[in-house]
């Protein structure tokens, strides 16, 4: 066991001083503390133990050796850049060209998904001579200036939509405008991009490129119709612009029954650009774009030079050649074909008991559970979302929510995740949403919330460090139900003991 | 000694086929493969040692010990990211602070030195309300999307200067529009930001920051003259907008009297941003931007969160931390201090003696050689100094040029650098520049060049497989005067057999 160097308090203090309090914590108002990790488990300062079910970065589980052996025998050789010649980086470009279409056959070593993508948008615009992006709603595609302003997710908070910037309907087949009961969703999907691009071309705009995650994340873990993205791409390819596929957090074999994400859509697609990032390196920051060579030409042909300091150096490469290695040996694409499957089977028997499980989608290793408020209007349960999500916490299942709404239960888990794994967290959501009691006490709180504001509005986590048992409504005073002192247990919340009636 | 995978031929070849071009090789005609490397020396597929006189990013030597040790303890415990509390983010963040002036504590922890820019363009964007920003003349901040629109040194070659993006003169005291001999260069290249301002804002523009390399590099290696940031700073605060120190090549003690480069303007000059990367993690990709807590504040306003997947996690803090210590432990800035000096006092001798060093400038182990057609014209050099570049090559002595017109011999060397490393490189530059036959032979192969052009015009590395000793000219046909099959040492040339003769 590590030893803590500071108690949690203080940690939490130092980091409130030390560190932008744009960069959140999950849980804000009552953060986890992890000292350690391996597989699919956590473990914080007094050693108790975590599921996960988030961590799509820590791919082949968290702190595996031979991705720490692979990393310390490099690092004791050579962690030079890559204007010399290393046999690391043709090794590794070589082994994730068998894993894609032939024509994605040259490679860019970078150090984030962002910085992929952000290369991609150059390349793009380098090919095609042209500027204009078509995206998905709700898209992210990172944090980068160059990012937000093609990630509706974000500009919408932030600047506002630029001109040059054209948003799509997302192809959500259960909120979107186009449904389950609608005989070709991929047709009528693709032709929403369609009519995007004529808006466009109307007004004298030319499209570089077409950028979308290969499964939707933050959208709402979406699995795209059939047929949508061969067609987008047909679309996409006759106003001169390429099909960009971000598998940032898709690719790898988290979908099981292929490599990459993408490869759902059918063997007759083939994005022009494909950006991959965070389970490359299994936490190590490594990202890549892949292309075709008369994209790379066009690139090489401005004739200035590309180099990125730590992009494709040898300790990264060695990384990414070792989680590839250990995705074959332990066959986690299998694994997350048979767990995945296994626990979408579950969460569909918990869609048939509990009313507020609204759809159940995903594959893989990639699942989504929305949850609604009925199911005729389909109205997102975000406050239950969010509810559940603090609930398993206190479970010890660490798990968020996604979606437009906040509404959709995501399960990205490392992806050694088992089928025991699976069974314990669907068990949970079974009972936890068989609970009586939680959505009056979580409503009791909220008012006590709304009287007395924290002093950061983190909504989503605000209440979580409340065990919902132990309160009780009484007119506008919360009773305290519980031992000990109540302000602690309250948090941030900072609601004055006088407030409380204890009995 | 590591195995090679491949032969070095055929490595090349993989690395032609499966890696963008745009991304260059060291002496692209005839790279150099290395398998290891330690403190200041690489080490070719043969065992063969090379000096590193260029690897700032192995900031206290290649492959420390310390370093790796640090990186697989941490790697075998905790490797997740910066949504759990953890307190190696803090310690770091505490670290870093105190080597800073009070002012600058919040941090943000990201991968790379572009990334840190990008997030520095936020949040001076942010802050201000401003749009845009004042950089120098050659200036380069990175390679995104957002960075290349303010660096002159790529812009120039793309897509050209954009709209909020205003030039202000290098303080370059050598070859800017005022030099050595004037009153007060720091004052008046100050005066040239200011009266840029005064333009931008009858124009009805607004800066948002200025943004300059504490030492510029790409610039050539240019040390500010006296009080040009304070004054910079004061221009650009009343004119609402912030300074942007960017420190990812100058800052970790390279200039050895202070830990930051911006600390060479004095005590009375605090920045508003600081950016790091290069040698923060010795290697490992991870990269800061350090701010105010008004900056930070108002970034934080915006309810927008920050999330950067790998920025700041457990092993790159970890990382940061082993750096620091080294740093510490031996000394390293007073070594800079030392062995910076000595090797600038070798260069000054050499000035005294080869006409064609016109200036040696630099502090620390940031130091930069000019070489110059005539000291009166100060013409560039750029074609001697690609020949000493090559010539050092052959001696086993890595090194490469800066500067608007390649010209400036530039020492970045690891931070172990010795005092007989220094009497070593500055031994072979006398012989070098001694010798008589090279700048014959140089234009010989120049003319080859022009006439059998290189199938990729790689220019400054076109001709570094030529030994200078074993080509002589006659009429248009050069004579092979070496041993073996010329077309073979002439590497990528192309130039058919038929035209040599051989002695």
């Amino acid at each position: 066991m590590a030893l803590e160097v500071f108690h949690k308090d203080e940690t939490l203090q130092m980091r409130r001083k030390l560190i932008g309090q744009s960069c959140r914590l999950f849980f804000s108002h009552d953060p986890v503390k992890i000292m350690r990790a391996r597989g699919q488990y956590l473990y914080d300062e007094n050693g108790m133990q975590y599921l996960d079910c988030i961590s799509n970065v820590q791919h082949v589980g968290h702190c595996h050796p031979s991705i720490t052996q692979a990393a310390a025998a490099q690092m004791d050789l050579l962690y030079s850049n890559t204007r010399f010649l290393h046999d690391n980086i043709v090794l590794y470009a070589n082994r994730l060209a068998a894993t894609l279409p032939k024509k994605l056959c040259v490679f860019y070593f970078v150090n984030s998904g962002s910085e992929a993508n952000d290369l991609a948008l150059r390349l793009a615009r380098q090919y095609t001579r042209h500027q204009d992006v078509i995206v998905l709603d709700y898209a992210y595609h990172g944090h980068l200036t160059s990012l937000i302003d093609i990630s509706p997710y974000k500009f919408r908070k932030l600047e506002g939509q630029k001109e040059g910037v054209h948003v799509a309907p997302l192809p959500d087949t259960y909120h979107g405008i186009y449904r389950e009961d609608h005989l070709d969703p991929g047709q009528a999907y693709a032709d929403t991009v369609k009519s995007l691009i004529e808006e466009a071309h109307k007004k004298g705009r030319k499209i570089s490129s077409f950028f979308a995650e290969s499964l939707p994340s933050v959208g709402g873990q979406i699995i795209f119709p059939t047929g949508y993205c061969k067609r987008v791409a047909e679309s996409v390819h006759e106003a001169g612009g390429v099909y960009v596929a971000d598998e940032i957090q898709t690719g790898f074999g988290r979908v099981g029954s292929h490599f990459w994400a993408f490869q759902l859509q059918g063997e007759d697609f083939c994005p022009d650009i494909v950006t991959m990032g965070k389970p490359m390196g299994n936490g190590h920051p490594i990202a890549c774009v892949a292309t075709t060579e008369e994209i790379a030409d066009a690139f090489t042909a401005n004739g200035v030079e590309y180099f990125n300091t730590f992009g494709g150096n040898p300790v990264s490469c060695a990384i990414g050649l070792a989680v590839l290695d250990v995705i074959e040996k332990e066959d986690l694409r299998g694994n997350a074909v048979r767990v995945g499957g296994h626990l979408k089977q579950l969460l569909l028997q918990l869609q048939t008991k509990h009313p507020l499980v609204g759809d159940v989608r995903g594959v893989g290793l990639f699942i989504g559970m929305e949850l609604v408020k009925d199911r005729v209007s389909r109205k997102p349960a975000t406050e239950e979302a969010a509810h559940l999500v603090r609930r398993l916490k206190e479970e010890r299942i660490v798990i968020s929510t996604d979606g437009p709404w906040d509404s959709v239960i995501k399960f990205k888990p490392p992806m050694c995740f088992s089928i025991e794994d699976a069974e314990r967290v669907s068990t949970c959501i079974d009972q936890i949403l068989g609970e009586t009691v939680p959505f009056l006490e979580y409503c009791l709180h909220r008012t006590a919330m709304e009287k007395y504001p924290a002093e950061e509005d983190q909504k989503t986590d605000t209440l979580s460090v409340i065990n919902p048992s132990t309160y009780r409504k009484n007119n506008d005073t919360l009773c305290y139900l519980g031992h000990g002192n109540p302000t602690h247990s309250l948090g941030f919340m900072s609601i004055p003991q006088s407030r409380f009636i204890s009995f």
